[in-house]
């Protein structure tokens, strides 16, 4: 079976697709939970199906630190390894080389680090990322670039950009062929227009199966963003898939859905789901708060998730007081599947040509706050 | 309906038994994991119920300090809160108030203390005691008691009997008689058999619908408690449950049944769970240990539960690695079915009289050590 994207309706600049791969089929717009170091943080693979995900993401800084690309291919891949037998997108290490590492050192060549870890000695090279990756047996790899860190200068912005393309066309040509597996190409250039469009054209040029947009989410904004995505998205194919990646809170999928994006990923359904914070359709709200410590109702009395159906928020605000594993693996389950049902909820909006109704009463809703009163 | 037990066979000593109450019936000689507040430590209710676990036990020092008893009773009773709609026991406090708070003071009257959590001051009388676990709708509620601290002299074991004894015959008067509760007295007396004898002797007086064994696995050893149950139990009725307290370790367990026990609780598998301390047919194991971080085998080879299906100990030797909290979740909820399906081979062999048999066969197993070598 063949890796490929299949557009099946389209409203405004949306779309409703879908990618096919070696584990299974993806709705799109899809978003991914983050499952960096082969697990997403307090969940069982099982549950996170059952939120409606069919992808999830794991980082290759991660995972080759701990436990060793070469382990997790003697152990099967990554499927086997985190029980998890439907599609994965793996990153290609070089944000978190950014982010998290230490002694960094970049040439044309790549780039050497030291672990966050432990202080051990890394090289990542286009070529060596792309065979973490496939040793990974990740179904869709992105190319190795540089996140050029905002702001930038344009001149800056152009040549961390065109290092990145110098890099991707490496990255495609390390890229081994296999049935149902893919290769993404990133777009850079910061925030400008020209440099957006030079980086899609060279991708263009080098040929992907589909195509990210990178570097955003970075402190830009949410004005500055959306105003990339309608710079760069129409110099990308009709016929790949678009991620914009590590994005981002509800408001910024439903307006890059609208804008033709149809891929995400984000930490935030589950870092939030760590530190107390749940989302609702009335937006977000902190389950630490005192307020919530007798309230009988769910995280949202609108959600029919298997949190929202079982347990009170008062009971959440008792397991948080008590530091018990139970509270953040119960606001991580529901925020997970409140993503879901948004993205399940925007592909409907899209198939039936109502996707500005459903972006206008979902923003009037989330920006309506919190029912206070409890109902008893 | 009424609270009761019914033994349905006899094997040497121990009963094949069943326990009825308001929130259904347990099999017995039952495990009963520990929920201390309001939660079995990473596990999900259902879960815990899938191990084939029948009842939990909930601390009343827990629960009265946070979220209080008023409050979960005003949100409907502990099985609604948490969302266990099985049975539950509740312990009396009195044994937490000794082991975690500070500045106790004990009179006749019974004990105030502050709370370990916020220094707060807080009182435990028997009647108190009995109203907070009628609070939280335990089904089956303990006496308030003294546990005596181990070693004690004779004459100190004594007077911390009696005074046990005079709260027995107080928390049995404040116990509120309904259909389907069942409250039990607490034999104390350290290991002085007269004193177990009289202790006994005392709480049958006063009439209980079960008797628990208190005071044990403090310290003396597997031999002292054999002993002590040896002396204490032909003391008890035969128509009631017998409940040995904080007990233990799985041939512990097999031994105090071969003796006529009749339900354990222990925090012993969901501890060792966030230890990284998995329980195996062949004894325990550690997965933190390096020895396991290629081993595509499960934790236990002959296991049948979710975990062992699922994941290899190379997996589970990651995510502790990397502190991620599905690893604990993981070798908690293996070590809970470990102990249910030890349970149950329990009951079955009573039930076809074949126990000590059976005890044989585990001893020897358990003893044997993990298989070292990689079957790949």
């Amino acid at each position: 079976m063949k890796f490929g994207y299949t557009k099946l309706q389209q409203d405004g600049a949306a779309r409703r697709g879908k990618i096919t791969t070696a584990h299974g089929e993806i709705d799109t717009p899809a978003f991914m939970p983050v499952g960096t170091a082969a697990t997403v943080k307090g969940m069982l693979p099982e549950q996170v199906a059952e939120t409606g995900a069919q992808i999830l993401l794991g980082n290759t800084y991660h995972l080759m630190l701990r436990p060793t690309a070469e382990r997790v291919a003697e152990l099967g891949g990554l499927h086997t390894f985190m029980n998890w037998d439907k599609p994965i997108l793996t990153d290609s290490g070089g944000y978190q080389v950014m982010s998290l590492s230490k002694l960094r050192k970049m040439t044309e060549e790549g780039v050497t680090f030291q672990s966050h870890v432990d202080g051990s000695q890394h090289a990542l090279t286009p070529e060596r990322s792309i065979e973490i990756q496939h040793l990974l047996d990740a179904d869709i790899t992105m190319s190795f670039d540089e996140c050029t860190p905002f702001p930038a200068t344009e001149e800056v912005a152009a040549e961390s950009m065109r290092l990145s393309m110098r890099w991707a066309k490496r990255s495609r040509e390390a890229f081994v062929e296999r049935d149902g597996y893919g290769i993404f190409g990133i777009v850079q250039g910061s925030v400008y227009p020209k440099l957006r469009e030079e980086s899609a054209e060279a991708l263009k040029e080098i040929g992907f199966d589909g195509y990210a947009i990178g570097g955003l989410a970075v402190g830009e904004g949410q004005e500055l963003m959306f105003q990339t995505l309608e710079t760069t998205i129409p110099h990308l194919p009709e016929d790949a898939p678009r991620y914009l990646m590590g994005v981002g809170k509800p408001p910024d999928l439903v307006g890059a859905v609208q804008r033709g994006v149809d891929m995400f990923d984000c930490v935030l359904p589950t870092r939030s789901g760590r530190t107390a914070q749940a989302f609702t359709r009335r937006g977000t709200i902190n389950l630490m708060n005192a307020r919530h410590a007798a309230d009988p109702r769910p995280i949202d009395p609108d959600c029919s998730c298997y949190v929202c159906k079982n347990y009170s928020r008062a009971y959440i605000n008792h397991l948080l007081k008590c530091q018990e594993m139970l509270g953040p693996m119960l606001i991580t389950r529901h925020n997970l599947h409140y993503y879901q049902e948004l993205m399940a909820g925007l592909r409907g909006a899209i198939e039936e040509g109502r996707l500005s109704e459903f972006a206008q009463k979902f923003e009037t809703q989330y920006e309506s706050g919190d029912i206070e009163e409890i109902k008893k």
